[in-house]
């Protein structure tokens, strides 16, 4: 791991290198039902870490911080907050897709090995917040892009992240004691897990497909055609698909 | 790419891939100064595309749309906006960084291959906002996650990415036909690179340094103490910074 890689590296990255970069996009999962018991080595855990710590920020702000939890009561209370958090949700879906939507498993918050919150400190830089006067919004942008690292390199070690992100944020704020200018991003359960499923579990369970791509990408204005060859090149690659374990 | 990852996978990375994952990461640059006119194949832009629509969204909402941007004329508009935005952001920097601030490049709108703003359709799941009724931003961020692979996929295809938040949100949407429910998330420069800086520009300038990441992480709750063997396991961790170019 980081320790290793002290040979020198020029910018470009091999096949083989860029291959398993990826396969961490393509086979990383939103992780709910497939977390094992098996608990997660700190070695493991400081490099999921260090690189969420190595997104990018605005103004090099580095707004994140990251509270594990592991106390099976609290993570009691956050599913208790969960649970709450879905019967409020339930009345704003479609009324032919509840019994559905009641179906699909939405957190592993007790079952994982720990969770982690997500934080973004909107008082960090506040003395001088270089490329946040025109979208105040930049540094919780910041901080999602440490909690996709951290997905991603947890894919990479073959640890699952799930995010849960019906919580009521005020509620979870008291029961973390997190501080009024902080916002909580993103509340992730974090474990081993006994596979990686093939396909999204909402896509599997027929609550939504993956959009064809070429219909996304526009040209110079939003709406704008053009981009033909591109679109076409689109159509032609495909992802791989993770492996379900046997 | 894609297209050659047919073997069977499992569920953990080897060695060799994990280290790749890692290096996309550790070495991923903020890109102002570096570009190249070099342009970017369709091939690879394709690939940076599917790498970024395999993001994860809330609810499976894949909220995001790609507008590529190449025309010089519009480009220069964009950079005049950007332009104005920074004599505007300036007031709010501390007195004392002002004359380093004014000497920081950027944006590299003009100079780099070509230019992708990454929106996000607020209405896209309007029917069923799984995880949303909480968290109206998610959709937001699901599109910050499309940024960040987007980026990683960048640097291990070589090319450089460069996020330009200093723009007023209406005037690009006017420039760019964007319309009303449509958030753009990042505007961002996209091209081959003369180098990868060993560190973020805004620290070989003295704008900031990187935090120590053992003072951002908590134990159970914010400030809470504890994780002393975690702390240390992260203390002795080491990122690769990228080797400049010759």
């Amino acid at each position: 791991m980081p320790e290793d890689m002290t040979a020198p590296m020029g910018d470009c990255f091999d096949q083989i290198a860029r291959d398993a970069v990826y396969r961490a996009m393509f086979t990383r999962r939103d992780v709910r039902s497939h977390f094992t018991s098996e608990a997660i080595d700190d070695e493991v855990l400081a490099r999921l870490l260090l690189a969420a710590h190595h997104a990018p920020s605005v103004g090099f702000m580095q707004p994140w911080n990251f509270i594990v939890i592991r106390d099976a009561a609290r993570r009691e209370k956050v599913r208790d907050l969960f649970l709450a958090a879905r019967e409020q949700e339930l009345p704003e879906i479609e009324e032919e897709r509840r019994a559905l939507y009641r179906k699909l498993k939405l957190e592993g918050i007790c079952e994982s090995a720990l969770n982690i919150c997500i934080t973004c400190d909107r008082q960090r830089s506040k003395a001088s917040p270089l490329g946040r006067w025109h979208n105040p919004q930049m540094d919780l942008y910041s901080t999602v892009c440490a909690v996709q690292n951290f997905w991603l390199a947890a894919r990479a070690e073959g640890v699952g992240v799930g995010w849960v992100s019906i919580i009521e944020a005020q509620a979870l704020k008291d029961l973390l004691s997190i501080p009024e200018h902080v916002t909580p991003i993103a509340y992730l359960c974090v474990g081993r897990v006994s596979q990686f499923a093939p396909k999204p579990d909402l896509e599997t369970q027929g609550w939504g497909q993956r959009l064809p791509l070429p219909e996304l990408i526009m040209s110079e204005t939003f709406c704008g055609q053009g981009e033909t060859a591109l679109k076409s090149t689109v159509a032609r690659l495909k992802a791989v698909e993770a492996q379900a374990a046997k």
